[in-house]
């Protein structure tokens, strides 16, 4: 943040500063105003596609003011993924779209990272929605089941059959297939998932609009409820339970 | 189950059969259905006080056809706390209120049993809620913070001053500042909390009847991630997170 | 589910009754069992791909007996949409692979529908995922916000690039981008959503098997919710709202 | 906030700012901040007790330097509901108990406004759990239900025997019976529910230190959603069902 306003000192009058990474979109918008008024422009580019973007292309979301961008094009335009084999929405018309291109003007400087914000709170509600799914199968073999009630599920199977044509085919699926054939337990992994600012902005602006998000705002707490473990939380329920019932909870040291 | 026909097997005509437990409410009705072939009544009683019912009181949730629960009144009338010191609630009138003395009829076989079985639902909730706020508190110490931000809060003295007049005075604060007083790390409680069939039972009551419950499914959901560690759920998120973006959890092994 | 029965009237020994629909898999296990007395096999199958599966092809989740379910192998391979265009999943090998053409044999009868039961509970959780994402970006322009906080974003543009190369691509984001494109007011929809079994019975056997499950379970509330006006539960808050604050609501009667 | 500092003027060295009101606990900070440069003083002071305060008595919680606090505590001590007939918890001890008559000093300035804001949190978590649990309860006379499984439940009663000793007797129940009896239908409200900042400003505290409050925020959200008609998300829902199964909404234009 201040490293940007220090860029600032180097740069002439008319020069842009691309700001590709994942910044909080006001700050976006506090430096763009700081750098305004060395006549320096700011232009903020939300990017989707992970580590397969080489391969797999990527998608842009651009703020920044219209002419400022529009100097910009050539390179967007160098390094959108174009249409590829991607069938067109019935209903587009026209030749020039950029969207279809895999990039767009989002609006002033600010809006570029917004939309790549809410894209990665929605990215957090999909995860948890398979995860939570997967974990589901996985239970159904279940031992506190009665015997009767149980199947063994196989999951790599599952996620491999439902990227044919379901109604839930989607790239986080095809990742998902990806990860359980390789080795179904996921043993390997301790289960202690991080979180960016993305998501946690992406709550902070729902409130600040009064939206209710239930999923994209439990999603977050699934991960950050991944990183504890014996929460104060859940210690106070067994003390309020030994409270009022004498309940002891099982494993009590 | 089994055990309540086979009593009815040792009882005569126009005996009754009371249920003082938590049975499921669906069960009760199947039972009484059975036994009415025998003319044996059968009546559902929920109870709510916890271990300090003989010193507090603990109220009666009543199912049965009116004319056997009649019969019992007695009984249900020697058992109830009667009014004590609790203020009447304004805008209650007359003089024979059951429901001030400490219990009610609810309806029909099973009805006792489902209102203790809501009970149960919200009890769920109103702890959870508890939790969750003590656990904001104690997290404002937390080294994660910058550090003009952190407060270290007396946990117990809050619980306390929140007793005297707030609007979240209740029962379940009592017995966590009773805890917090005894020991405010709570270090002795590994946090696993158990779950009974009422609170499951509630959600499905409600997903029956199409009722959104948030609040009591999610404080469910709370006790159920306690007892879990390392769950496959968290597990397929780290799985996913590597396979978009390389990313390699903390900790992981 | 009587008329299956009705139905093994009609049949002979060795006959096989597939149960293509969305029936609830306790019922398919309950009359599977009905019907091997008279040596009938049950066979249910679980479909995914919606109403262009003719065109997109759907994969099928496919429960019973191993033989039963190899005998009816040819059926399911000429329905089955084949690996088409869908790159093959990493790790994969082999020459004969079920899922890869888009049908699975799940194991015994009940699993072909509770597999495609956890898909729906999923699809739920996705849609939300998504319908959230752009409720946040629409109140972006909101007049509540103060007007220095403001975007005016293009949904259909931002649906459309995020099907090019995004980590959030997927079928319902191409069925979002097809009907923002048509008309991003969505007017003409009055929100209304219904659900249907499959996402109630996903809560419930999560519940069963004490997998939390915070995402599915609200994704499935937020329909409940779409279809109520001004519920008793709000009510009852503005009621306790009025009782210590004397609060009136804005609005009120 | 500008008031505040503008009020600063009109003081002198040592004199003292007390905020009685709601407000964010950050701005205190910063408000104090800048008057310590003139040697001003501020003390915050959460207070709940709603509108029966006065009769009920109402706590504090008060954030300010010690020495500060220190000499405001006889105008604290005049105003603090005392002992009164509230059983002393279990296990406390000594005389001079300044939790016990009402009032606690709880750090720093900011920190009395941050216990406060916390403690609403609760509040909405707690409402929202009894409002939840009525709606079932409410519900289990609905058409929508077998017509044998239906029962129609007093719920005025109900709230009044739950106050009779049961494990979720409290004040909130307690205003809750009070309206029931007043009119049960709770027809003259019309369900929009306001939330303060208080409420929103807890779910942010929490993603702060990355606390998982799923309860919090969904009673938050509960609130958010019960001023919105025919939500962009829930058409979007729409919009989806209607792209992938034809299904056309009950009740659609």
């Amino acid at each position: 943040m201040g490293d940007v306003l220090e860029l600032g000192k180097l740069l002439a009058a008319d020069d842009v500063i691309i700001d590709g990474g994942n910044s909080f979109y006001k700050d976006d918008m506090r430096r763009a105003a700081e750098l305004t008024k060395q006549a320096i422009h700011y232009v903020d580019v939300g990017t989707s596609g992970g580590v397969w973007g080489l391969e797999r292309g990527y998608c842009m979301m651009i703020g920044g003011q219209a002419e400022v961008v529009a100097r910009l094009e050539p390179i967007f335009q160098a390094l959108a993924p174009g249409r590829g084999l991607i069938e067109r929405t019935p209903g587009r018309t026209g030749d020039d779209d950029r969207a279809e291109q895999g990039y767009i003007h989002t609006g002033p400087v600010g809006s570029g990272h917004f939309v790549k914000m809410i894209h990665n709170g929605i990215e957090y509600g999909l995860m948890q929605a398979y995860a939570e799914g997967f974990e589901i199968l996985k239970a159904k073999a279940s031992e506190t089941l009665p015997a009767g009630e149980r199947f063994n599920l196989e999951l790599a199977e599952i996620a491999e059959v439902w990227r044919r044509g379901s109604v839930i085919s989607s790239w986080l699926l095809d990742l998902t297939a990806q990860a359980l054939v390789q080795d179904v337990t996921l043993d390997h992994y301790s289960g202690s998932v991080a979180d960016s600012g993305e998501g946690r902005w992406t709550i902070e602006a729902a409130i600040e609009a009064a939206v209710p998000t239930p999923v994209l705002a439990n999603a977050l707490f699934a991960r950050f409820r991944s990183r504890e473990e014996n929460s104060y939380s859940d210690r106070l329920l067994s003390a309020m339970r030994f409270g009022f019932g004498g309940h002891v909870e099982k494993g009590a040291k």
